[in-house]
């Protein structure tokens, strides 16, 4: 099959690789839609390799047993493999399972792991079937476009009448204003960069905030009745978002970090009486009809938040065009 | 009346100022318990003054106009003050308040704020009624003794499931244990004070972990089966705790921060999918009933955390003795 | 003042009648906007009085004694009267307190209680501020209008991504269909009249279904995938409507009950595993901001929902219009 | 294998029958505990057949490809079938599945749907781990014995502050007395059955009304201080019994029905704002931890609930033990 390696400092190729193997409960994809997430470090900085992305949605071409789906299925895939036995497992939160499952040991396979490429290898119950009317583009939308913020909104309880407050518009941060867009909330958000902060006004956000504006505090104050943020998310990874996130929501509101960096003081937290809630992705097995029901209504928003596709041989211009931060959302077509 | 005032560097005395006047709302409550707090760090470093504590348990003994209590109401006052219009306030949390009132300005009143006193004036809207089963003492732990820790409670769920660890084992600490016994909770504490560890487990805590020991979160893991706590409750305010009580935790669990020490950091708060709830005090309108409840079934342990009671013209004795550390919750009465 | 009085069977005055009087926390308004309810069914069978209404928005014009609303202060006047002291008032659930108080009683009063009629009484802590950018009109909606079906929503966390079904579409339906929509909710409802049906659809909602058709549950079948819907909210009080609404909610699903006609069967409750909740107001100490927020947002609906106001002198041709039924909700200008 | 028959009225014989046989997701199971829950009616009205009972508690004995559970895992089965692919299923709910799957049809068994036999086939994914620390008697509880009345408790977050009141001591009710005692709440329960009423005093319950005493509804409200029960929970399927806990339960308060008997009135259920759950069996998904600790922490009480266990060949002597209501939960096992 086709896969993608790096093979130097911003250099990379299509080459061949042996198609994955499966066995067990482990099923074969053909990758239809492979969005691209942070691996553009990885091709800014040259780090060589062959195994490549973490999102997919493709269609089952091979069982190795009966199971949760079937050839032809389509499917998302979810990211990372959990062990499938354990508590977290087995509650839906695979994402944080502390055993994890080797699927090149398990299957004895040397492919399979990465979405760049033609082929993945997923066990059944971390495939999530897609309805007829949703694309494949759309539904990969529920890894890491959709996914961790839909969590957010899930845990915060996002609703109508809440102003929410999105740190960063990096794609992930763009999912997170479809899902409180969808929810029907108002929402304030924190960018520099201007094509994505225009992208967001289109999106139906009321007014994005410079972060390096000295006065963004008082900004958001302004909007927001002089209180703050009824619940606000981060996804920019900044070091200092969470302590100004901390100092622009609401007392008694809610904050949801996706995002991985920067502390947030105790103090703030106690003293303001605010709920902080970590979130990695979301529960597919307890949500999975909310998060097709947000794609189903959001079709027009995710065509905006999709702003390029590439047939995966060029994702030498994709990664260029990252880099330019000129983009939201790109998926990746390996069979195109 | 009588008051008590810090004079110096570990030196006190009873002084006579004029009684409190009130005005509209506030009323006049003649201080029957008053529980001891954080104010031994001011007679520790002489902090001159005659303004001191926050908790208190007494009986209402004159109003300005009708309103919530009559004269003769028993009554838990409520710390701080409110301006009683804002969302918070309307809404059970006046602890966060951000007008607050000048009860001084407003009742024309020199005195009638701090509760090492004969009275004190509080707005009838911030005085909890005390069933005629439960007595001053136990009923005044409904302020710091009992109230921050209860609400984490409330809002982790805390329940006779779980396996709930309480960082720190002072008055707060003690408050932590108690609340979750009383829910029927396993607990498992963090302490070096080895008075109030002997004191937490007769309280049935199941283990105390020194957190001076090399070893300590081996320890917890051992009793956690290897996954950590299910729920924890920090209160001990050393800047090192939150980051502990995080890996402390297991995955998906649940942290209260009722101390005001230290930072945590957003990444491992994200990936361990891990909920933080900063905790002050209750919300005395939607839980009063669950408060008291509280307070009812916890008789047995509450006279073992009410380790000494004074009469406030021994305050001096009450803090030499809190200085040492070998004492639970003090509580002085002020007209004895 | 003026007030209004039934004489005969659908026949009424205005009469003049003392001023109410107030005292302690009791605070007297000048009622701007009286929605009107279910005094329609007193007109029409000539219940003779002149004591009627429930729902109120107004300024206070005296108080008593200083306590949470000051003269002047615009205020929307919670239905009925709660005792204040008991664990239901205490938590804001005055609707379902067991006491009571009579304010002509208390107040020595002769006259306050109804609100078709220029002042009524009210203890102060059940006026609700209005802020100043929402009319005596929009912020009256906050009692029936809007009140009992919003608590529907809250109870069952009605959200964007719901299929709601309502059945009933009378002032208190119409009130549901705004405050599902407010939410961004899909709303089906099932209605026979036609004028509140076609008043309905220009609300947003997507289908209505005529009770009376017998093929009446499969259009709600088709119309949800097969699966019924999410959540439901009766209304209309018809004995029949409950059982049929258990039919086309979804298994898992959540049924609000504000009507209070019929039986449910526990076996079909069990059977589907539902959660059904009674719902008759809406909670004004948790929830007041969240209700306001509702309003500001529903403007454009309130203006469609509210098809007529009249002064309150022609309230017999207000009654009469609301006989045809062609009507949403009424509303009486008393001052006019 | 052998298998229980019902051959007449009260009589019954154990017969041979094939073994089942297994495909798929299909596991074969070693039935090492049968609970005995309602076939006791279909033997005393003679209902000829071989196919009885569905809780079971086992050892794998067969899979037909590798899944979930592995030969010579312990393992809770849980009742009936699900499709496994629908909404329901993939939540943890497939009780509800409105699809079901044939197990006789898709392995091309004749055998295996039945628990009062050797073996038993069922989805691995409908099979719950037992661990080490639990036996098959007792994890064989977190059927029938434990499951609708454990969902009862979480979906009322029933806890240590909670008056519980227990409709019926059966098997259920007294599962449902297990629970509520487990998570330190106050029981009071409604039984005629001197026997079970006495068991119930053993496992902790307060007092037990006798719901043919006409003062049974002041009794409760004696005992709960003139409110009613916070929570409820009906079991004993009489018609009467969901009105009568409709009184009994407190303003505001929560109904669960594992129950099927009869009807509650809307208009009761708005007059006191109650939320009421219908509730069959409990999420796998999502509380299996809860459940095996709820286990873990009953022991003592498990073993006096289990009244009596019998090999199974001698299931006429338990069902003639059953009919005469002298008993709590009694379980079969197969191989003795």
């Amino acid at each position: 099959m086709k896969v993608v390696a790096i093979t130097g400092k911003q250099a990379c190729e299509i080459v061949d690789r042996a198609d994955p193997r499966i066995k067990g409960d482990f099923v074969k994809v053909a990758i239809r839609s492979a969005p691209m997430c942070t691996e553009v470090s990885e091709y800014r900085n040259g780090s060589i390799g062959d195994s490549l992305g973490h999102e997919a949605a493709g269609e089952v071409v091979e069982i190795a047993q009966p199971g949760q789906v079937a050839v032809g299925d389509r499917v998302v895939v979810m990211p990372l493999y959990g062990c499938g036995k354990c508590r977290l497992c087995l509650s839906g939160e695979h994402i944080h399972c502390e055993h994890g499952v080797d699927p090149y040991q398990f299957c004895g396979s040397q492919t399979g792991r990465a979405t760049y490429a033609q082929f993945c290898i997923k066990q059944d119950w971390l495939l999530v079937p897609i309805p007829e009317d949703i694309s494949y583009d759309h539904a990969s939308m529920a890894c890491c476009g959709l996914g961790p913020t839909f969590n957010a909104m899930q845990q915060m309880a996002v609703n109508a009448l809440d102003t929410v407050l999105v740190s960063g518009l990096g794609a992930v941060g763009l999912g997170a204003v479809v899902n409180a867009r969808c929810r029907g909330a108002r929402v304030i958000a924190l960018e520099s960069n201007e094509y994505r902060a225009a992208l967001a006004k289109k999106l139906g956000v009321e007014a994005v905030v410079d972060p390096r504006d000295e006065h963004r505090l008082e900004r958001i104050m302004e909007l927001t009745g002089g209180c703050g943020a009824d619940k606000s998310v981060e996804t920019s990874s900044a070091d200092t978002a969470p302590a100004f996130l901390i100092q622009a929501t609401r007392r008694k509101g809610q904050i949801a970090s996706v995002g991985w960096g920067g502390p947030m003081m105790a103090r703030e937290i106690v003293g303001k009486g605010l709920t902080i809630h970590g979130t990695w992705h979301w529960n597919h097995f307890r949500d999975t009809q909310a998060m097709l029901q947000t794609i189903r209504q959001s079709r027009a928003m995710l065509d905006q938040v999709i702003t390029h596709t590439f047939p995966m041989r060029e994702v030498k211009k994709a990664w260029e065009l990252q880099m330019t931060g000129a983009c939201g959302k790109i998926i990746l077509h390996p069979w195109d």
